[in-house]
């Protein structure tokens, strides 16, 4: 099976799909409460049903694991676990802010160092990242890997700072605020993962506990295969369930060197 | 004068010049430190280099005011002050992180409140903001207003966090923390004044005092006349010199309601 054919062509269809909704009312029209507890936005729903309809067309029997419409199976004998976050950074979406991605994630068991094949791809730019298990990651067909940078005073590093404790995070992360100079927030973790992946930036953490682990299951695989590094915060490989409502958190960086310094400045707080 | 015909030729000739140097080696060259005391780089002084030989092909007569040159006059009469950031959001360029903008404004006394034409490019996308003192804001020709939006609930809300004094500072911005769930950190903050100007965003807070008058001086006027409102933590107008040298510390709101709740907020800490 031409996986990477395949992704690409879901990621392809998933913007085709959003970016006429981009600045419509109706793109921000809500059905309730998606399984991973935010609001259904029939734009998140128009993109989801993209992404499955291209799966079918190659009939693909599969079980959907999506921030959208929870666990779903598809066709009578599913063959593979497919984790999405058809949008992530829809509010960057909809309010027209250049940054945000679609994700998807192929597995035989539905755990999130089982991912083999993987596609994010960036909404508002000509960009996807694909990578499989144990042959790399690429950006637009070109190999990528992640940075070599270890001091803390040249890092460019994304934070996650979206959470109503933000006095408590800023206490536990003060050792590496100290000592970098370069913090972004783009809104689209998957997409700023995925920069640690190809160098852009070198570090991004998110230690909230908030974000589910469908929205990282393919950054995850594209992470490790640039070389760049993925764990918890105790160093150890994240294993979560593959789960709307399964959350993490962890820290991304791109060399073990660095990893091992920020991990050591999260432990002096 | 045609100035903002004028500033958007030599919006597109800074472009011209540093987009084929992004990702050289060539472009992160320093020279010393510049007026605004960061390192000055091979890809700043192209920029700035590029706005210059602009302005001269037009046989303007004037004073420069930069983050990279300081002051200097280039023709004999000078008529007017040329304040310009030729790169804002440096580190982003360098790394391929698609924000940055180009930033130039003109005035006839070197004051932030006195600046009558303004022009913003973003420098990764086909995008330029420009502004004239009562004549509105308008992007790619279209004229542009802020938003309405007065709940903190869904505000998205760029906030610079790029200083040692971290801790500090989430102290003091800690109401408004608490009561928002979209915080954004790009790291060009005149781009991001100009997503307030369109709407993009609903508020952009730099209270470091580190920000330099250079890097605001045109999206100041862009904020203004999109119906946005800027101004000092007190809600003053910023009235500060334009100097490579001179900080300021702001509060920028896409309507007076959202201000007022805002600057309350900052005040209760």
């Amino acid at each position: 099976m031409d996986w990477i054919g395949i992704l690409t062509e879901a990621s392809k269809q998933v913007k085709q799909t959003i970016m006429p909704l981009v600045g419509t009312a109706l793109a921000q029209e809500t059905y309730g409460r998606g399984a991973g507890g935010d609001p259904k936005k029939h734009i998140d729903l128009q993109a989801e049903r993209a992404l499955v309809k291209t799966l079918l067309n190659h009939e693909i029997s599969f079980t959907l694991i999506s921030e959208e419409s929870g666990i779903k199976t598809y066709g009578e004998h599913p063959t593979c676990y497919v984790t999405t976050d058809p949008i992530d950074g829809t509010t960057n979406t909809l309010r027209g802010l250049p940054f945000a991605c679609s994700s998807i994630a192929i597995s035989k068991i539905p755990r999130l160092d089982a991912i083999e094949v993987a596609a994010v791809a960036d909404i508002f730019h000509e960009v996807v990242y694909v990578a499989q298990k144990n042959l790399g990651t690429y950006r637009n067909q070109e190999r990528v890997e992640s940075t070599q940078i270890t001091e803390l005073a040249n890092v460019v590093i994304g934070i996650d700072f979206n959470t109503w404790k933000v006095a408590e995070l800023t206490k536990k992360l003060n050792r590496i605020l100290l000592h970098t100079k370069h913090i972004r927030h783009l809104g689209a973790n998957a997409l700023e993962l995925c920069y640690v992946a190809d160098g852009t930036i070198d570090a991004f953490i998110d230690i909230r506990g908030k974000l589910r682990t469908t929205d990282i299951a393919a950054a995850a695989l594209i992470i490790e295969e640039a070389g760049a590094r993925i764990s918890t915060l105790r160093n150890t490989p994240l294993t979560n369930i593959l789960s709307p409502t399964e959350t993490v958190a962890f820290i991304a960086t791109g060399n073990p060197q660095l990893h091992q310094i920020m991990l050591k400045c999260l432990k002096q707080v």
